[in-house]
Parts: C-alpha cells; sequence; structure tokens
C-alpha cells in the first residue's frame, strides 16, 4: 500500500513534470482559447498621480510581446524623468501637459533670449536665473509619442483636470536587447513599492539610478560637494515618480500651436535630434476614414511618422457612434492592443481554430489584446466609442473580410460559390452587396438582411 | 522499505526535474547528434486531396525554425483560401493549375470585358454573370511561390494528374508574431481532424474563421440574410479545405504563358498589387549552374524576385543525373530544408562536432534539414535526383569544400599542409585537381582516388 | 507513515517543480541583482598556444546574448581555420600576425608574380611551387576585425611574442540561426577536449568537419586517393586547433602598412569580396574623445566600418591613466561586454533597480557584461588602464548622466530642482558644473566636492 502510495506519487510527479516541461519545450503562448478584457493588475501610488500597470504575464499579452501602462498626472503633476530599455508608444488620452524628452548628443535648442555664456559655474547669479535644455512640447489629447529605447521622457501637467496617458512597450521587438520585461529605469524620484509586476522584485523598493553609485563618485562627476550628491539619490523621499510642482513650473516653452522653433545647429539635426516624434490623431480632418454618421478612423504609420520606422511600431485611431460597425478584419503583418478611451462597444474576436475567443463588451480604461491573424468585429454600444490600437509593425496592414477592398470581394466568385456552397447569386450578394470599406451601419438585428433578401 | 521507495520516487522525480529544467534553462535545439529522412507526420484528408503535415516539434525542424507541409490536390480539386501568420515559401512539385491570392487594398483588376458597374448588387442580372477579382495565375512544375504573412490563397488543380505543392513557413522571423506553431488560418472549409500537430488541437475540429461570429453580426457586415451568413459558417460541410469543384471553374484567366495583363491603375502597383511573387525554377536554360552530362542548380533569391526580401526566405532547384555529385559544401547564413521531387541520392551530412549526423539515401517525398554551418554531400543513386531547397536567408550564401570557389582553395598553401600534415605537393593537389565549382562525376570509389595517386 | 512520507515526497517535487516551470515560463535573464567580473572557465590546450572560453551560461552574459573566447597563438602558431554561425568581433590585445580569410565566391586575389596556370594538376612541378589565395592581411595590437558567419579564418603569429585575440560571437543576432550556443566549426585540426562549454559535448571530442565524411566520399570531391583524403581528416593528430609551422611560413602576403593591392575584377569586388573588415583603434590621432592629461577613447561603428550594419555589432576602445574617470553613461540601444587589455580599474554599475550591482576592481583578462541601460562609471587605479568594449548594435549609442552632453544637462533646471527636491542653484551646479564630455579627472575623494562647496 506505501509503496503503491509512493510509486503513484512518483507518477503523478513524472506526469506533470512531462507535461510541464513538454509544454515549456514547445511554447505556444498564442494556443489562445479565450481572450479577456483586461484592466491593470499593479497601482504605483505618488504623490500627485499614479502608474497603472497591466500584467505583462497574461497569456494575450505574451503572445503579443508587449507591456501596457497607463500614467495618471494629477494637475501640476511632473512625471520624473525615466526611460525604457524597449521602444515606446504613448498616447495622450486625456487632458494636457507638457513633454520633453533628451536625445544623446543633441544640442540644447530651447534657450532664455538672454545669452547664455557656456560654463555657468562661473556665471553671475545675482540678475535672475536663466537655462537652457532640450526641446519641451506641448502635449494634448489625442497625440501619439514615439519614444526611443534608452531616451529619457519627463511630462509634466500644466492644465486642471488629470493628464491620462497610456503607452506600450515592445518587449519582443530586438531593440529591447533585456528579457521580456518591462524594466523602467528612473532618473529621479523612486518606487517605494517596487517592480511588483516582476517575480523576485516585489519586496524591494525601486530607487533612482543615480542612488546605486557612491555619493563621493555622484559628487567627482557632477563636480558638486558629496551632501547634493545624496540628495540626488533621492533617498528620503517618498513622492514617488509622480511629484507635485510647487509653485510655477517655468520651463522654456514655445507658444501653443506654434510653429516648430528656429533650432540651433550641430550637424545631428536632419537626423534624430529635431525628428518629429508626434502627431496628434484627433483631428477628423486628418482621417483616413471618415463618414459623418458613423465616425472616423486614422492611421499613424512610418510614412506618417518616419521614426516608427525604427520603432517598428504604429498605432490606429477610432472614434465610432452608436450602431457603427468596423467591418471584421484581421491584421495580416501584427499583433495588436486595442485600449478603449472613451464609451463602449460589442466586440467579437475569433482565432485561428474558428473559435470566438472575445464576444462581449469593452469599455473605458479596459485593454484588448488581438493577435496577428485573429479576426475581429466592433459595434459601438454607447454614443460614442473611441480607442487606441497600436500595432506591433510600422506598417500594419489590415485584411477586411467584408467590404469593397475586403478579401471576399478579391476571390472569384466560382471560389465563394463552390466554398461555401451557395448559388452564385448568393455569391454575388456576399461579394458585392456591402460597398463600404470599414465603417458601416448596423442598427438592428434584420435591417439589412431582410432588404437584401427581398431584391434577391 | 516504504519510506525507502518514497524517497526514492523523490529523488527520482527530483533528478529528472532537475536534468530537464536544465536542458530547458539553456535551450539546445541545435545540438543535433542525428538526422532523419523525415516523412509527413499527419494526413488531413478532405474531399478532394490531402494535406500532409510534417512534424514541427522534430529536433532537426524545431533547430531550422521552419514547418512544412504537401498539399495534393486532385484534378478539379480547390484548395480554399486559407492563410499564414509567417511567410511562406512554395514549390510546385507536380502538375498545374491556377492559384489567386487577395492582397489587401489592391484592386479587382481581372474583369470581364463587358463593362462591369460597380455596385453590383443593383445590377442586372438576367443577361449572363459577370465578375471582376483580384489577380489569377497559372501555375505549372517548377514554379516557386512567395506569400507574405496574412495573405490568402487559394489553388486549383485544372489538370488531369494530381497538383502537388510543398510549402515551407518560417516559424522562426520576425513576420511570424505568433508564436512557432504553424497556424493557418481558414477562410472557408474547414478541418475536421482539427490542428493535430498542435498539442492541446488535436480532439477540437477546426473551423473557417467566419464560423467564429454569430450569423447576424455577418449578415449585418456582408448586408446579406442570416441563413446565408449560416451558410458562409461551413458548419455542415465535412469536405475538409480542399473540395471538389462541380462544373466549370470559369474565372477570369489570362491565356497561358503570356505577358502579364494590363491592370487597373489605383497608386499601389509599383508597390506591392503588382510585385511579381513566382518564378520558374524548372528551365535548365535559366540555371546558375548547367553541365551537360550532370545536370544542372538554379537559386532564386532576392535578387530574382525582390519580394524575398521581405519574407527572408530563397530557393535552389537542384537536378543531377545518376553518379553526379554536389561538392561538399555549408550553408553560411542560412537553415536549409531539402526537399525530394524526383529519384533518390546518398547524403552525408556533418554537424559542428564533425560527427557524420546522416548518411543514408533520401528519395522522392522525404524532407532532410540542413543546419546551418552543417556540411553535406550528394550523390544521386537513381537515374535522376531533383529536389528543391528551402532557405531562411534572402540571399543564402554558399561555402564549397573542394573546387574552383572552394575555401580550400582560397587557403594558402602552407596553411594546407601545416593543418592537414600533407606534404605542399599534396596539398597542392588537394586545392587544385578538383576544378568544377559544384557538381562533379563520381564514377566509382576508385575512379578519381587511383590516377591521381599514379601522376603524383 | 509511509504515506506521508510519500506524499511529502510528491508534495516537494510539484513544489520544485512549479517553482522550477514558473521561472522559466517566464524568463528573466536580466534580473542581475550582482554582475562579478568574469575570467574563463574553459582553457583547451593546443600544440602552439590555447583557446580560453568564457561560460555563455553566466547570467550576466546569457542576459548579453553573447559569447567570449580569448586566443592566445604562440610565435609560429597557427590557428587552423575555423567559421562560427554567428557574427563575430575580434580584437588584438597583444602581438601581431597575419590574418586570412575565405570568402565564398571571391577570387585568389593574392598570387605570385609568375604567371599560373589554372588546373594545376597537370602542370610542371619541377620549376618552383607556386600559390594562388584570397587576401592575407597584417594585423597587430589594437586591430578590430569583423567576420561575417559561416566565413572560415585563420591567424599566424610570425612576432616573437604571443599574439593574443579576444572574439565576441553574437549568439541572440537573427544572423546565427542556431541555439544560442557558441558553435566553431573546424576546417582543419581538433579539439580532443570536445566542446566542454555545451552540455552533452563534454566527454565528445571535437573532430574537423571533413572528418564526417567517408575517405571515400573526399577522395572522389578532392579528386585525391583515399590515403590523403584520410590524412584531412586529423584523426591521428592530437595538436589541437592551434598548431605550430614548422619551417617558413611562405604565405604571399602584402608589405606591411602598404597599400591594399590590386586585385583581380570578378565582379564582387565592389561589394563583399574587398569591403574592408578591419580597423586599428589604437591610433590616439583617430580618437573620437582626445585629452592629453586624461587619455583617448575611440569607437568604431557601422559608419567607420561599414560591414559592421550586417553584423550589428560595433566596438569602443579606451586608453585612460591613472585617476581619469569615465563619467557615468549608459547604453540606450546596445548591450555591451567590457575586456580589459590592461591595467586595472574602479567600476561601479548600476542596475535598473537603482542596486549597485558592481563595485570593485576590474584588471587585465577580466571581462564585465554591462547589459543595456545599466549605468556604469570607471575609474582608472593603475598607471593606465585599457579597455575594449564590444557594444550589440552597429551604432550603439550612449548616454551620459554628467557633463556637457549628459542628460541632466538636457533636463530644464525645473525638472532637476523638483526631482531631487534641492534648489534651483544647486540645480545649476548639477547642470552645469562638469564642462567635460566623457572623461574627467578624480584626483581624490574631496577635491572636486570641496571648492565647489565653498563657492557656491
Amino acid at each position: 500500500m506505501a509503496r503503491l502510495s509512493s510509486l503513484l506519487s512518483f507518477s503523478l510527479a513524472l506526469l506533470i513534470f512531462l507535461h510541464g516541461s513538454t509544454a515549456q519545450q514547445f511554447p505556444n503562448e498564442c494556443q489562445l482559447d479565450q481572450l479577456n478584457a483586461l484592466e491593470p493588475s499593479h497601482v504605483l501610488k505618488a504623490e500627485a498621480g499614479r502608474i497603472e500597470v497591466w500584467d505583462h504575464h497574461a497569456p494575450q499579452l505574451r503572445c503579443s510581446g508587449v507591456s501596457f501602462v497607463r500614467y495618471i498626472i494629477e494637475s501640476k503633476g511632473l512625471y520624473l524623468p525615466s526611460f525604457f530599455s524597449t521602444a515606446k508608444l504613448s498616447f495622450v488620452a486625456k487632458g494636457e501637459g507638457l513633454m520633453g524628452r533628451v536625445v544623446p548628443g543633441c544640442a540644447e535648442t530651447f534657450q532664455d533670449s538672454s545669452v547664455f555664456q557656456p560654463g555657468g559655474g562661473q556665471q553671475s547669479q545675482g540678475q535672475g536665473f536663466r537655462d537652457m535644455h532640450q526641446k519641451v512640447e506641448h502635449i494634448r489629447t489625442g497625440d501619439t509619442i514615439a519614444t526611443h529605447p534608452g531616451v529619457a521622457q519627463w511630462f509634466y501637467n500644466d492644465g486642471n483636470q488629470p493628464l491620462v496617458i497610456v503607452s506600450v512597450l515592445d518587449l519582443a521587438s530586438h531593440q529591447n536587447q533585456l528579457d521580456r520585461n518591462p524594466r523602467p529605469f528612473y532618473l529621479a524620484g523612486n518606487n517605494p513599492q517596487g517592480q511588483v509586476w516582476i517575480e523576485g522584485r516585489e519586496q524591494q523598493p525601486q530607487k533612482n539610478i543615480l542612488n546605486g553609485f557612491t555619493p563621493e563618485v555622484l559628487a567627482k562627476a557632477f563636480k558638486i560637494d558629496v551632501r547634493t550628491a545624496q540628495q540626488l539619490q533621492n533617498q528620503q523621499d517618498n513622492r514617488g515618480n509622480i511629484i507635485r510642482v510647487q509653485g510655477p513650473f517655468s520651463v522654456i516653452r514655445p507658444p501653443l500651436r506654434s510653429q516648430r522653433p528656429q533650432e540651433e545647429v550641430n550637424g545631428l539635426e536632419e537626423t534624430i535630434c529635431s525628428a518629429r516624434c508626434t502627431d496628434n490623431l484627433d483631428d477628423p480632418s486628418n482621417a483616413d476614414v471618415y463618414k459623418p454618421q458613423l465616425g472616423y478612423i486614422s492611421t499613424l504609420n512610418s510614412y506618417d511618422l518616419p521614426i516608427l520606422r525604427f520603432l517598428r511600431l504604429s498605432a490606429l485611431r477610432g472614434s465610432i457612434r452608436q450602431n457603427a460597425m468596423v467591418l471584421p478584419q484581421w491584421n495580416a503583418n501584427a499583433n495588436a492592443v486595442l485600449y478603449v478611451t472613451d464609451g463602449e462597444a460589442h466586440v467579437q474576436v475569433v482565432n485561428d481554430n474558428g473559435d470566438r475567443v472575445f464576444d462581449g463588451q469593452v469599455s473605458q480604461g479596459q485593454l484588448l489584446s488581438i493577435p496577428q491573424g485573429f479576426s475581429v468585429v466592433k459595434r459601438a454600444t454607447s454614443e460614442q466609442f473611441r480607442w487606441i490600437e497600436f500595432k506591433t509593425n510600422a506598417n500594419a496592414q489590415i485584411n477586411t473580410l467584408a467590404g469593397r477592398t475586403s478579401v471576399l470581394r478579391g476571390l472569384p466568385l466560382e471560389v465563394i460559390s463552390n466554398g461555401y456552397q451557395i448559388s452564385l447569386e448568393e455569391a454575388r450578394r456576399v461579394k458585392f452587396n456591402t460597398i463600404e470599406t470599414t465603417l458601416t451601419h448596423s442598427s438592428g438585428p434584420a435591417s439589412y438582411g431582410g432588404p437584401r433578401k427581398a431584391d434577391a
């Protein structure tokens, strides 16, 4: 009996092991038989806002190879400069503010009009303070912002409502040379809760990177006293990485909506230093698909924003009205994550096996992953449904199932008729009835089915 | 005793676990001490043909990062449109037929000569049926066909003998953004046996992707009645994915061997819509290596077919006579899979450790994987030996060991003499005796060894 | 009791399994809480030198995705031709010699001045021996050598001191299509100790690749007798892969420091055959950063050596004097491995969590991995500190934390002041005090901290 039980235990362990082992030997993280509308799994609270992190271990995000983060920055909140080892594409979901990126080797092209003498340490200090720094940009709802790996970025909310930014991090791209975990590097501030989304980092408070050097080294590197060097380490600081700015935030900034400022020349301007990194997707006058009664869709790919060619990411912004339907389609060459910024929709997603893996509502603040090849159809169920889709290809291509540019339209009638065992006449209706390309109206279950039947 | 046994069981389980765990922590799927000539492991039967799938978990295919499939389409058989998340390169091993691909956003450039009025739903139907669709091409033995990820493709056998097509799917390329499993997406038809090559999908019949949507959604998207929408789901259909066409298959097709037809202009023609995707490798007049007595070798890389630059795949077609030998060589920058279309050959393959990992016959219908750096020599043992090799690089480079352009020819005599401890005179023979570049004659074991020995 | 014990054993096994499984399901090889200065873990002894291999399973090398090797070739030693499936970047750390690479399809452009008749087998042999082979180059300390995957390379030490070459192999790049193990393929020689760095290969002597073919096949391929073919297999040879050349080593070589020789034309010259693959990084007159009192830094990227664009590797050579400090910086888009060629330095490295993961000396012959995003500061602690850094990006970018082109210099004062809770005046010192870009002096702990404090 004892031997039996031990043998049993051994066999069980062996079985479990072999099962597990096989599953790992032949990874199939895209064997998705069910998708979910995902909410953030971790919240990092800070003095003037919070950072909400989606669990990148969720099967559908692992399959897509991305991580997703939402930054909520309160009025007067400053998201301190940090960088990632991955390419990042961000979207301003709400609010307005300022954004700065520091690109290595580029000149400080924003400076006070009064002449600034380099070697500032020796400068007179009585007559008002002057500064020079790299480009600062106004950001507002609808802005899409591309960021290179290793490039530090900060945000400041100078409006009155919260500034909400969502970002996708492309973990699976070759630009991320670390493992497939999102790893923010903080230049200032800290994260007392630690990198809770990574195993083994849950209990360790995350410090800024200056904290890792000894103060003496910092003192020598910055040529400052050791006390100031210690201050740079934010050790006594428990404000997190989004802090509240006291008093005015007097950075040099261009006037709103102005032309880009004249910039100093140092030879790199034509390349990386002055490369445009933001575009606004919320202006319907630039929409790629526009139907007054239904809504609009705008895409941002490497033809619009050449920097995306390096990041291998692109974005799609959609805004549709109640009962408008985005015709069924699939991503030919990219994974996508869809984040709802306003309203809600009913969505169906179909996997490679022809199974419906999602059939439900997605609503504001939720995230849905749509892997390569998976077909999706969306129908607005609120007054307005607006979303942003990030795609892991600089020129993501869509194939539609129905409509004037669809795959069924491109097939011969004989293929459709034989394939689906329908008459040529029915095949003709399947192929030609829908003359829209992307958006159509869906006012009720029988409204379109009926009339067409009649005219057949 | 019981405790002993249980401890033993525990230790065993632990040992097995640790062994497995270590092996997985440091994956070494290219530690290949033995290769095999592979046959298909799964057969999907359909009404008018069958689909034969090689097990992509076989170590040598896992190392190469590819999957391999053979389609056998009977006369009047139609392989219904489907697509993959991977780049695909196909070769017509036997037969002839028609092929259509549907590229998103491209115009329906094939149409009946009578003027076709768009918005076909309202068109008069009495006076004969008219159609418009995307390009349809004739295919025949020797055609090599490149297909983008996400692009739907169909084949029709309009000949009298079976149409046999073999395809390689590049699972490891960055173009496949799903996991390393071949995942066909069916637009029509189905697969009652399920995706038997994927763990966890064995018992699940695979449906077409329209099946995943509710009929009401399809009815709205296609503006058809719900009954027709249900018909699109092929639920009552058990014909599989290769069906028999009833009656004539009257698609619009160009005359055989004609110039490419004049195409409608929509601005994308110069890029993707009219990009050439096929080339025939069976015309010896285009061969890269040609020796009337021995055979020929033709390669297809991105210089011949620019689309291969995006797919990162290339192909080599060989046809040699009895006792002709392909000089020993290795692939410098690619993995290769070799599929035998006719006859048989004796092949030796050598791995990184200098071990002979394959030494035997390969014959028609078998597949052999030749990983990067592994050296291979082939000698025809039947009247005719013909094969197709797919390589995972748009410009795969070969290094030969012997012959006029070989690596030993490029080495100084002193290196050869010292390296192999032979005299300069012997080194000179090793280096200069073989003046062919790729193909040589191998009429018997001593024929070349003897005479040279005599003249030494 | 027995049941208890067996259940316990089962539970334990299950627990261990689950733990292991989880760790492997979500790999985090870059979760580095401690780095080490690494020494070679395996030494392969040969007749005229030794090959020292770093353990590529060490966590910090696995994170970086590279392997590292040191070749020590004694005077008159010949490292026999071999190739890898990876791109390789080498640095001559000491000594001088000759180097040859054999690029497939390129002409033998080095030949004796007397006319050479092709088809040498039939040539008269009495009147002195003549040769032709591919390019042979002189190499010396400071040379950095780029090698394509699959390209065979040999080295010969024609000096009097040992020739020391260090090489990085980029295992994680898409150019390596095998697994992530360094796999040398030997054209001649052998390795009696076996590939000890790979699991399962420890006990197997490694042979040259000709050894894997049957002598009869070699005899036919090379058109030589079977005895010579057997000789090519080096089976009785126990000299390893670095052998001692007996007598003079009379290869055709250009005069030292000459112009590149006139080369034969075969149509590939402008591309791969004559592509420059080496550059010397030890000439301070070409340095990118040069301060007479402190030292210099030279970089080699794809703008200097276009071939690096294909290899996706670059290099940085540094040479600094006692107490010179390289300002703290991080690699924005690359992993780096740092190898010390002379002297020693004190180094601090900081990870993504803000933890100091390395704080110690690195000295001659040691290797330190610096993953993407990790910050590092170096200070020479010997008379001279010289190192070579290999980076896994053709155009690796550095971000400095302090100095005139640093990230803190690019930030507005308000961000610094608010972020670190210091006054604008302190922020101004942090930002502007250090006017150097890369190198500064670090003469003692308080030297810079003090004075600045005084002038504050």
